[in-house]
């Protein structure tokens, strides 16, 4: 019998942090397509647009102007998902299969810079830091809140993402409940600090206890460069496509030097050297096919403490180590997608090339931006 | 405070097949939409195109010439995700986080019908028939073959479901595990099994357990029409929008009447049932926005019971209820879609209309195709 070649034979991967398994079939690649191709992502936009309500000094639906912001600028989302409390109480339940479960929390958008035509990979460093400040402050913000315990923040980038406006902005929804993938993630860190991992020199979580995503990392950056999932490295953090990755560029960006459970936490250096690690990976992206490369980000992170709980349960969600997912659905070419349908809705996310030829093909990107050279 | 009305108040509502909730926000549906808009669903298609490869006697890009077929016509995938046993050994794991699992199965592509511009809502239910007639004999088929744990049937529908050929067709992916939505959907049933609900006059399952969706069908068709999630029901069938369905128009089709583990398990009356309901329910669906309703469509059931497994085993596996998932993606119109992205991607997922107004919507849609009036 043939030897295994992950690079020919499908097999399945076991993600840790979700507990599921992800299909690998590398052969798939060589299929032909003739399906839906994607509109190209826009990359020739005017640095101001009047008829955009994320631009300085635009009126926006609701009817509210933008002040002429120079930097970052959040505001409360015209069509917020989630409403402050207090939430009218939910009717008891007609049968246990039948429940309502009340939520409160907030929804803000923030605008990453004034100018229209810019994104992520675009932005300097400064800019950057600037908008990692701004997380922070509303993770404090937010967090400091009545009842909130989970601070998502995240960034739809992209028509094909579901993104209503190309103005670099992202969003951070607040609630009242820790949602559902935070709160599986968080379960395996709890696991995962109490198993017994091979004994390495990986940074340790809360009590001495191993942390799942510290160990991870660690066992990734000593994999040799070549043979590895390591897209980009710094003196703090680390790009990396997890050995479990489902979307074809999918990355995983987290610090490893140390035990983050959120982005509160981070130093002044760290603050920089992560404005620095976000500026590479999208540059990156965006180098792939030439064009602006659409996504969805998040970031894990720990819950937000709660006062009333005991200290015990605040070391609990100190479990959770800071990352964030880049998810993004472009395959081939700036306009052949990878489609989760079917099989991967109904049974088991499916991917063709392996996490390790889409960690190569991001490692040879260039670090300065298509658009930006000459 | 104001009393709490689920067409306006944000609230969650738990999935208790795969343990994850959905947040419903449906006073979001007033947000304007400025986003991608999506091409129309093809519905004036040729009988016969010479260019397709699944039309009859056309060659296939693997170079094989399809029979003239008449009906149902079932081949296997060129371009198969899992390859037929045995598989190469993999090898040991440097990493508990870094495994790799073999896989082995196959993958089939059945051709519903030979015209090239019918879909199942336009079939008839003969037609329809036949091909409930493949699915249970490829269940058997690929069931018998070494090592095959589950047959996952399944359908994309529509260019944005990312089908690549609008000739009427589904696939059946067998494999050697079980993949991890089922697996998940297993464990729930097995959970509830060993609990205790409300008294009812609900199906039970084997030895007189509860079963998980017997009861929940059971509690739907209690619910007044009008107030509930119902959208159609015959005999033996009933389809509804799930309590904790995420996708705009999401439909749950399964058996009432009695538990039903497999499509293997069918009576001749109940397969003519089924093919009628699933003609009703993809005739409502073209009917919602006049147009071809795209979908993927999963098939849950008993996983293949194991020769070598004890008996008791099999009485394990005999806790799942058949049942088919349809997930729509289109919300406001033939051509603007619901993303799940962001939020959704990374956190939770999250609706816009109640489950109780796309069933509303669903239950007043027509019975008769909108092609096939006059
Ligand atoms: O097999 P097809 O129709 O070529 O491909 C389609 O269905 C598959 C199974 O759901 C998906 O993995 C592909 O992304 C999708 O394009
Ligand atoms: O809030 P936006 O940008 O209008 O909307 C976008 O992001 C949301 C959060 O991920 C999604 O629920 C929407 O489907 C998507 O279109």
């Amino acid at each position: 019998m043939t030897e295994f070649d992950p690079t020919v034979h499908p097999h399945r991967r076991f993600n840790p942090l979700t507990n599921e398994y992800v299909l690998v079939s590398p052969h798939r690649t060589k299929r032909p397509w003739l399906g839906q191709t994607e509109a190209p992502q826009l990359s020739d936009l005017p640095k101001y647009d009047e008829t955009c309500y994320l631009c300085p000094g635009n009126t926006r639906s609701g009817g509210q102007k933008n002040p002429v912001y120079t930097h970052v600028h959040t505001f409360d989302n015209d069509f917020a998902a989630i409403l402050p409390a207090p939430s009218p109480p939910t009717p008891s339940s007609p049968h246990p299969l039948l429940t309502t479960e009340p939520v409160h929390g907030g929804c803000d958008v923030l605008i990453y810079h004034p100018r229209h035509d810019l994104t992520l990979a675009r932005l300097s460093v400064g800019d950057i830091k600037r908008i990692v400040d701004e997380w922070i402050r509303i993770y404090h913000k937010r967090g400091s809140q009545e009842g909130i315990k989970y601070v998502q923040i995240f960034e739809n980038k992209g028509s094909i993402m579901g993104c209503s406006n190309p103005h670099p902005h992202g969003q951070v929804w607040a609630l009242s409940e820790i949602p559902t993938i935070p709160s599986i993630e968080i379960k395996s860190f709890e696991q995962f600090s109490q198993s017994h991992p091979p004994v390495s020199q990986a940074p340790k979580g809360p009590k001495g206890h191993p942390c799942l995503l510290c160990e991870y990392a660690h066992v990734e950056i000593h994999v040799p460069l070549q043979e590895g999932r390591v897209v980009m490295k710094n003196e703090h953090w680390v790009a990396l496509v997890p050995w479990w990755a489902t979307w074809p560029f999918e990355v995983l960006l987290l610090p490893y030097h140390r035990h983050i459970p959120a982005i509160s936490d981070l130093t002044a250096e760290e603050k920089i050297t992560f404005a620095e690690a976000l500026s590479k990976v999208t540059i990156k992206y965006d180098n792939i096919f030439s064009c602006s490369f659409a996504y969805s980000m998040g970031m894990h992170q720990r819950p937000i403490p709660s006062l009333e709980r005991h200290r015990s349960d605040l070391e609990v969600s100190d479990v959770a180590h800071l990352h964030l997912h880049f998810t993004p659905p472009l395959l081939r070419s700036a306009n052949i997608r990878k489609f989760l349908v079917g099989f991967e809705l109904m049974a088991e996310a499916q991917r063709d090339l392996t996490a390790e030829q889409a960690a190569e093909r991001l490692r040879k990107c260039a670090e300065v931006h298509y658009l930006d050279r000459n």
